[in-house]
């Protein structure tokens, strides 16, 4: 594949897709974790830069979405990283509680296994 | 957030998009590391089981790409797990080589401070 300037760049400039969003990958900093994925539109992008707390937008309820505004398991964000093509972003987080609103830790609480999924 | 039939099911039933992909969340078994971010519909699904090597679908080339076949950088699958709403798939693998197409081991190479990007 070719190498492109925004796969190089030092300058951030994510590759919004056609609904102006890019991944979030979200991992615990402590256990290293996948906890969750999630959409960021640019305004969410903006507000987990300056509050340091993870922001994502919520494409079902079509609205900014601070995570754990109603559990309270928000997220400190502790390291941000863009990926080569710059449309998807890990946020490396300090969860308050549960990322899964089954309850569980992760979001990925199941193995799969052919067609089965084990917890 | 209500929890769904989906989101407790013990049978894997993807919630493909409009455009029939989930998408793929690509981490080191060794080191934890997030590595990559890509697409899998059904087909590279099942080439992924049924292989045990990670296959995706190219957005950019409209085909099935079995990620190394041109570097030879394969990823030899040792778990995979599936989210709540079953739109993502955590692959965790072993990679023989580089995952990013620019040499670096992980496309997240760049950490994210305001609109700077520092290697």
């Amino acid at each position: 594949m070719v190498v492109t300037e925004r796969d190089k760049t030092l300058v951030l400039n994510p590759a919004w897709d056609a609904a102006g969003l890019i991944t979030g990958i979200v991992t615990d900093v402590t256990s290293g974790e996948l906890l969750m994925v999630a959409h960021l539109n640019a305004e969410a992008l903006a507000l987990t830069q300056s509050t340091g707390i993870a922001h994502f937008w919520s494409r079902s309820r079509s609205r900014i979405w601070k995570k754990g505004e109603e559990s309270g398991n928000v997220m400190r964000v502790r390291d941000l990283r863009i990926d080569c093509d710059q449309d998807a972003l890990w946020i490396i987080v300090e969860p308050a509680g549960p990322a899964c609103h089954t309850g569980e830790r992760s979001c990925f609480f199941r193995r799969v296994e052919g067609s089965t999924l084990i917890v």
